[in-house]
């Protein structure tokens, strides 16, 4: 029997080596994802089982109708595959008003890996798309109280991350980036206490299976990871007590949290936020590869030089090519277990050429080298890139950014 | 069969009207106080349950030894009966060793009876006595998580209750007072994630008896009422990274917090805080006098005038004398059960004059409206003496109080 968990958070950080077990169905939360298939995840399924809508082609035309802009390549091609009241935030933008964006970041790992980056690069075409304000929490104390690690440890962590983060691009006049250690107190952790009150044990054991031996901070965390949904929240960003509507990016597993959000909004008297979810990043060793504690070799490293970058891909990442090229030049690459042709529909921006290549491969006419070689100069380029952009980001501006401050943008009355 | 329920919040903030039944043993936690008799709560029980020890002669002798003072009324009446770990402080005293204070309120009600105001009394003559920091934590999110109450009216009664603890007359460049709403976040938030991350569901069930519909701001409270039981929660007050020892007067009732805090302090590598216990003060209708959600005449109120306290007194304070005078004269009144005689107990500074009044009393010398007029003397100029100090508790002073800054003491390496 397999055990298809996905890595999530960097071979380091690793917790849990679960009993091997058959399951009937994915496990898919916060801290735990695992398919029941070596299929991987069935994100059909999980659509049904979650309530969420499916990002079809109506919100894609919209999407471009009202930005005037071709969908970003992650909605294009199913990556962000779900949301949650989408069309709302449409309603709104059409209607010349805005919304904020909300994502997060568990800092666990010194070093994040690409597939780190994706709810980021999704969140920054957001925000330059629909010109919004963005609100970025580092949850290091849901870390500290997950993981066997020192609190300060975990703060220091939100710090180092913050830099990744950053240099994705995001606009420094239009993010505020804050950890949950260091940030909390006042309106926000009046919101915190208003979640905490109106949620029982009873609901959070049902949404993420904690149980009577779990410690109280993990019991009472899902409250501070739904707050930020709230503009009032944040009064020097936002003002007054208008509520602002909130737009959620991330992967899917950090839905049960906005379940959770929207259910108690209501009853506080805030807008349920809206959400657009992204299926997981693969392991190079394949979307149902097994976790491995140790693995450094599981993924591509923001820190990973060039020439790491080509070792790994050419030696871990899995092929969905025939064994020898006679065969393959016969049978054909089979993409839909190819990592490195996964990772080039996360990362590969021409449509034509990821069109080309998947024929080319499918065909036989391409073999398992070539297409690494696409993806490794594609990898190298941007890790070269994202490694410059984070050299000139200084502790002096990370400190910026986590300036509690108003930030640059008007909401429409 | 009784219900022997203690009114400990005011009579307006009661909230639960409990089906009367027959108890077992007395039931003694921080939201509920029945006794299972009518004798009232059996405190030596209690002791022996709570695995606390008691006040004995041997400690009062130690306590009159160190500071060269008779010790308080309430120590040497009983009133404050029970304590844990209270030889250790006075061993650091003996070293000319310094320890803090910690006491703390929840604010639940507009106006604070004279009961509200025995911690805080205790807690003055420590400080006077030892020459000690103090630490006063006003628990509104408590309050706001137990009660139906809105957090902004909580936040508000903090600040209201603070004036009237003020006003009890502390050193003010000795003490710090605090909102838990308005103070959470840094070195104490960090606190609050170690102890909640070192204390599980089924420990605080066990402790507090929640349930799976606890709210999980219930669940996760316990935390924020221990931590200021460690002086790292405070570096302002006590900078670097030493380990102060604590010292917590307050009713019996709070001891399952610092029961839990004491038994994580350790793995924390944090000193476990020593308490001194007091008894419940009693209702004027008696020490066993039944639960009422809207008795204005169960206590006498800080904001009460002369006359309401005279009033109140002859006609509610639940009296241990006989039915005639004839029969009085004959048999005597009941000084374990008046209520007047009670509260002579709590705030008749005098002992000569205590003891004379309850021999005259109970040889039925003394009748019941002779023994309600020295109360009521005592209580007029106590009250007086407290509303004149109130009056000159301006907002200003309630700000300097809950400042965050140093405090005026030097603590001996």
């Amino acid at each position: 029997m397999m055990n298809n968990k996905i890595e999530k958070d960097g071979p380091k950080q690793v917790e849990q080596q679960q009993l091997e077990q058959q399951l009937t169905e994915d496990i898919v939360d916060p801290w735990n994802v695992q398919a029941s298939s070596n299929k991987g995840i069935d994100y059909d399924k999980l659509i049904d089982r979650f309530g969420s809508s499916r990002i079809d082609d109506a919100l894609l035309e919209r999407f471009e109708k009202l930005t005037g802009q071709n969908p970003h390549h992650f909605l294009r091609r199913g990556i962000f595959f779900s949301h949650r009241d989408m069309h709302r935030i449409l309603n709104l933008v059409e209607a010349g008003k805005k919304f904020f964006l909300y994502t997060g970041r568990g800092p666990s790992s010194d070093s994040m890996h690409v597939g780190h980056l994706i709810p980021f690069i999704m969140t920054k075409w957001l925000q330059d798309v629909f010109d919004v304000p963005l609100i970025i929490q580092m949850t290091d104390d849901e870390k500290y109280l997950w993981k066997d690690l020192k609190l300060e440890h975990c703060n220091n962590l939100a710090y180092e991350n913050a830099k990744d983060i950053i240099a994705v691009g995001f606009d420094m006049s239009k993010t505020f980036i804050f950890s949950d250690v260091d940030f909390i107190g006042g309106e926000f952790y009046k919101n915190v206490l208003k979640v905490q009150k109106h949620v029982t044990f009873n609901q959070v054991k049902g949404i993420f299976g904690f149980d009577e031996s779990s410690n109280i901070g993990k019991i009472m965390f899902p409250a501070i990871q739904a707050v930020p949904s709230f503009s009032s929240s944040f009064p020097f960003i936002f003002g007054g007590k208008k509520d602002i509507p909130c737009l959620i990016p991330c992967a899917i597993d950090q839905d049960p949290y906005f379940r959770m959000t929207r259910d108690v909004a209501p009853r506080l008297g805030f807008q349920k936020p809206a959400l657009i979810h992204s299926t997981f990043f693969p392991a190079l060793q394949g979307a149902s590869s097994k976790m491995s504690a140790s693995d450094e070799n599981s993924s591509i490293f923001l820190t990973d030089t060039a020439n790491q970058i080509k070792k790994k891909v050419n030696k871990y990442a899995f092929s969905g090519g025939k064994d020898t090229v006679e065969e393959h030049r016969e049978k054909g690459g089979d993409c839909e277990v190819d990592v490195s042709f996964m990772y080039l529909r996360f990362f590969m921006e021409d449509d034509g050429r990821l069109e080309e290549i998947r024929q080319q491969y499918s065909s036989g006419q391409m073999l398992t080298g070539e297409l690494k070689a696409e993806l490794i100069q594609i990898l190298q380029k941007m890790i070269a890139e994202h490694q410059e952009r984070r050299k000139s980001v200084t502790d002096e501006i990370v400190k910026q950014y986590m300036m509690p401050r108003a930030l640059n943008f008007t909401i429409k009355k």
